[in-house]
């Protein structure tokens, strides 16, 4: 998509950054839950062990600006990265596929806090369709088209069989999805312009599975 | 940890390697379960849109060997997989934090399928301790080092809130786990030895959200 708005106004935010800053973001509530006002890049550092300097930049590309011996506001911290994040301004998202990991992430409320409500899902099983789950309705799969559109929901949720991924991001980006967070354990290819996520907790258990093998081995 | 074993015996798997072979290993499954025998690289770089050489080098780095013309025995990839994963071989582990995710995670049971089994979830809440979650028992915190070491209980798995984070992974250590994978969205520190793989869903959704943002912003 073209745009004549220039860099600096958009100032992108590295992934790094996007990825340290909801840790960031718990911190501060908690410090400003126990009555504190202000905060310094070297206590933050402290806590999550990087360096002051990393601490700085992070903030900086978020467009907040410490003050010298005083730091930096906590509340206005808070509040430049919720509005960064997103999490003033809660989004809907739609989720298909409602078996196991489906259900455990629609009973799951913890993404709100996140600026993320999921709505309703959507699967292809006549047993699933009709039930709930934490008063989330399950819709059959052709619905998927019609209520996208007519909620304008942007985000998608991805929680179906490996096999059926991608048709299920093919069938969501029709229906006119922007982003879809995606927790099958496989890449899934999109239009240019569409956002895609993965959360691939198959992927990170490989690595840990893995090393404690290598582990063991070497006892 | 010192050892004398040579680096080419030992044959270290990279982490991006390991982190794709749980997607191959579900195509392979699919393939071998729809009658197919041998498979290309070629046909599974297509796949996954990624080359030819690097699936090729994938497989080498695991041991697994294709034959010119034929490819590779599906059956061969499979079981290589499996065993470098751990797939064949259950391991149970412990869950700290039987909150919102703690429980949708309890509730399911799709990590099997990954070699893994949680087994008990252990929590400070009295209100939570004494029930379960599908037939997974929740125990007071106090008893998690009793139970770690009764049943050689190697994983750990973190779900409690940001402020609790360190501390539990302080008391898994503590207790002799030797694997924490940490769905709190903080880094946590740990002694040398001990592995730690994060599975952070807010910092995936935070790239998410703001990448959606900028584009609502360029519209």
């Amino acid at each position: 998509m073209e745009s004549s708005i220039p860099q600096e106004i958009l100032k992108p935010i590295s992934e790094a950054t996007l990825m340290r800053l909801p840790a960031y973001y718990h911190y501060l509530v908690t410090a400003m839950d126990s009555g504190e006002e202000t905060i310094s890049c070297s206590n933050i550092a402290q806590r999550f062990g990087f360096t002051s300097i990393q601490i700085r930049k992070d903030f900086e590309s978020i467009g907040a600006a410490g003050r010298p011996k005083v730091g930096y506001m906590i509340k206005d911290l808070i509040d430049v990265i919720s509005k960064t994040l997103g999490y003033d301004n809660t989004r809907e998202a739609f989720l298909v596929g409602a078996g196991n990991l489906g259900r455990a992430l629609l009973g799951y409320n913890g993404f709100e806090v996140y600026g993320l409500k999921i709505i309703a899902a959507f699967d292809n099983d006549v047993k699933a369709q009709g039930s709930s789950v934490s008063g989330k309705s399950i819709f059959p799969l052709e619905r998927f088209k019609e209520l996208t559109s007519r909620m304008h929901i942007q985000i998608g949720i991805i929680t179906v069989p490996y096999d059926k991924t991608q048709e299920i991001a093919n069938m969501m980006v029709s229906a006119g999805i922007k982003a879809i967070w995606n927790f099958a354990p496989v890449h899934i290819e999109v239009p240019d312009g569409i956002i895609v996520e993965n959360v691939n907790m198959a992927a990170s258990l490989a690595v840990l599975s893995n090393k404690l093998q290598n582990k063991e081995r070497l006892l």
